[in-house]
């Protein structure tokens, strides 16, 4: 069948579903639950697998959303532990076959609804390592539960933050065990989040929006971060520009910008930064600086906006912002960002 | 001053300087003087950090090209020694301060000529923490060498494949060292190199040409790539397209594509397929397979057509081949290779 069959026509995807998550108290419901649910589960099975044996590295595996939304646990357990973190693509966990993915270490796969074929085929061979297998999923009976060791469970409701908190709680416990007070605090900080954030989506609302309305009209954006946010740009470059609204994008980390990404910028081009509020701020300032001498076509979602929280947590305060803006720039361009021509439809 | 008063003339950007480095017998040249040169040092180096003192990890750490022509590095290293491997971002080094990096790290840094003040500041870092420090710079009196502890030189000839083959030399004394025997074998391989390079870019040179000639009005280029070559399509992606070509690009790694970043395909996109002639080969294969369904524009370097070459190899088979491509493309747009507007010139 040739593909271009698969497209939707546009009054399909004029009229395809488009939920916001952000309306009401929705996303602090979801967030509640995830944290009330995800944290004894965390707490236990931390405990279960590092009393029960060596561990010297842990592997976060994932593919798309999923690979970029782990990062920052990559992040913050490298900053705070001296355990071996690698964060890989699944598939490519398959093909490397990595020689520490063995008896001593943990390998966390994650999958929105554990079914994602080149996941369950990585936890497949991960299983034959003696390597620890933990299910980071809301499916709770899929594939890739069922071939895993351990259940790292969220509810189905929200396929984004869900995921992160529980991986951000698995990273808390972890540090807690240690000893490290990083750990309790995060655990903490998380817990408050829900409360948090609900504040912070209605105050970036009307911003979100506006910022949407203002660019609607760009086919190519550049996504620039950096530190903690490092795949989130990613993300939003593969998820919500490619996959979601069908538009060009380019991830770029800001520390990189300078040694050749910035030649292309000109006063047409369009950029969105992602701002750290941690120690990689100066490098994304520094971006920023040099863009703004160059473009006034410059969004920022910036984590600094809200100092009361912790660097640590700035992939959930980015997370809200940039959902008002991708949100409102599919309702203006009707294009939901629930469509899609090629996913879930052809043989790949 | 405002930035567009910086950016050349058409007249000045046509009459720049575009050095071929393919012409002739020049890089094979270049890659035997390389190889002489470099592989006693460097198996004198490994010798000098490895007897010295125990090391559990190596961080590999450059901006830009630099950056990217290291990952290979990494790639072998984890799949054939324990060691913790790492790369990453010159800047990213700085501020995030990974607790590895101490006593027992070797931090390999490199800059083609030495100056990079991102890779400086890095290096200059690095020594706090009484890590070793190595400099794989051609600016053997640079900022960057007089900081580490240790020296790995190249020739300033060329930027890009002497400095990957001077780290592949690293690489292989230390698992030779190690007693594997992919480290002699990657000795040898690379001995070999310079003539079947040679003969390669030969072989490559029409190829290559045509597929500018049919590819020159592209104004945005999608480039996939995994394993081995994983980061060579972020290189084509910042350095050749972006920062060379003024045009505008994205790098996707094949194993990600269809998690997201094939949504976009359509048949007026522009892909570039680097494959990989190792294990990754399939995912390649899989992303190319779906592409061929979508678009008739594709351009593939195939490190699968020389398979006398050690897919450990491949970089420098896909490296002629895209050469000869982007030279080509960069005549036919009246748009030398060598021109900036932002780079050397700018504060930042």
């Amino acid at each position: 069948m040739a593909l271009e069959n698969l497209t939707p026509s546009d009054e399909q995807i004029k009229s395809a579903p488009n939920p916001n998550y952000l309306e009401g108290d929705y996303l602090k419901g979801v967030l509640e639950m995830t944290f009330r649910d995800g944290n004894p589960v965390a707490e236990k099975l931390v405990d279960e697998i590092f009393s029960s044996r060596q561990i010297d590295s842990i592997y976060l595996v994932g593919a798309g959303g999923s690979n970029s939304y782990i990062e920052p646990v990559k992040y913050i357990l490298d900053k705070y532990c001296d355990l071996r973190i690698e964060r890989i693509n699944s598939t490519e966990l398959e093909t490397r076959r990595p020689k520490p993915v063995n008896e001593k270490a943990v390998v966390l796969l994650t999958s929105h609804n554990g079914e994602t074929e080149d996941t369950v085929v990585a936890a497949r061979w991960a299983k034959t390592t003696g390597a620890v297998t933990v299910a980071l999923t809301s499916g709770h009976d899929s594939g890739l539960a069922k071939i895993c060791d351990y259940l790292l469970p969220y509810s189905k409701e929200l396929p984004g933050m869900p995921k992160t908190m529980i991986a951000y709680l698995f990273a808390a416990h972890f540090l807690k065990r240690l000893g490290n007070p990083v750990g309790a605090q995060l655990i903490a900080d998380l817990e408050a989040m829900p409360a948090k954030l609900h504040d912070i989506k209605n105050a970036e609302r009307e911003r979100g929006m506006e910022l949407a309305r203002r660019y609607k009209d760009e086919n190519i954006y550049y996504v620039l971060s950096s530190g903690i946010l490092s795949a989130l740009n990613y993300q939003y470059s593969i998820c919500i520009f490619n996959e979601m609204l069908w538009l060009d994008a380019s991830d770029i980390h800001s520390g990189e910008f300078r040694h050749g990404p910035f030649e292309v910028a000109d006063p047409e081009m369009a950029y969105v930064f992602l701002m750290d509020n941690g120690e990689n701020r100066k490098i994304d300032q520094r971006a920023l600086k040099f863009t703004r001498r160059v473009t006034d076509k410059i969004i920022t979602f910036d984590a600094g906006r809200y100092e009361d929280v912790s660097p640590l947590l700035s992939p959930f305060v980015i997370g809200v912002t940039w959902y008002w803006f991708a949100h409102t720039l599919s309702v203006l361009r009707e294009h939901p960002l629930s469509v899609r021509r090629y996913m879930w439809k052809v043989d790949y």
